[in-house]
């Protein structure tokens, strides 16, 4: 076991930092991750999964993927296009999917909690 | 606010998890993660950075880049090419190498803690 301290390894002239990625998965698959919320929280704003894609820089035909994966991963549909198809009815996100995006907000937040924490124990070293 | 309990979102057929990853940035560059980690390690084990980059699939180029980003960024080098070169004297880690391996290790442990609760959490919900 070393007994030097880590402040000894790190150069007082550089900023350091812990930081990292967090996601959700159902059987092994990514399920929820930053993309997939901002995606339901663009159609909810815009109502359009052809806006939001957009808006996101993605194409119609990748938003719609993720969708369908999203919605078969749930117990119940997090997108859903009313009738009229996308152009006429537009599309929804479900009382579901805002159960998840509030989760998944407070899960970031712990998250953000424990990289902050850990970057001023490195810090305090 | 969404009233709703995260367990009517989740379908009970599958099994859901909260993954992620970790990493150390300086400067805002990526410093320390796992695989620097493994790198060391294996130099540490070997006394070689031709072999530690043969074990992990990597070129001697990569795993000398990594080695170079590596000292630079911390107060003093991380792996030292004793004389002779890397086919004489070899190549071996540096105590402070074993601080940052030992904290990292122990950052590491905290991390997957932090998943294990959340998902724990999730199941659990």
């Amino acid at each position: 076991m070393s007994k030097q301290s880590l402040k000894t390894v790190l150069n007082k002239k550089f900023e350091y930092k812990v930081n990292g990625t967090l996601w959700m998965e159902c059987d092994g698959e990514g399920f929820l991750g930053p993309g997939r919320v901002e995606l339901m929280e663009l159609i909810e704003k815009t109502g359009s999964i052809n806006k939001a894609a957009a808006e996101m820089g993605m194409s119609y035909k990748k938003a719609w993927e993720m969708i369908t994966a999203m919605n078969a991963q749930a117990a119940k549909p997090l997108v859903i296009t009313q009738s009229g198809g996308e152009k006429g009815g537009g599309s929804a996100i479900t009382e579901e999917a805002r159960t998840l995006i509030q989760y998944h907000t407070k899960l970031r937040q712990r998250f953000l909690a424990f990289l902050e924490k850990e970057t001023q124990n490195l810090i305090d070293s």
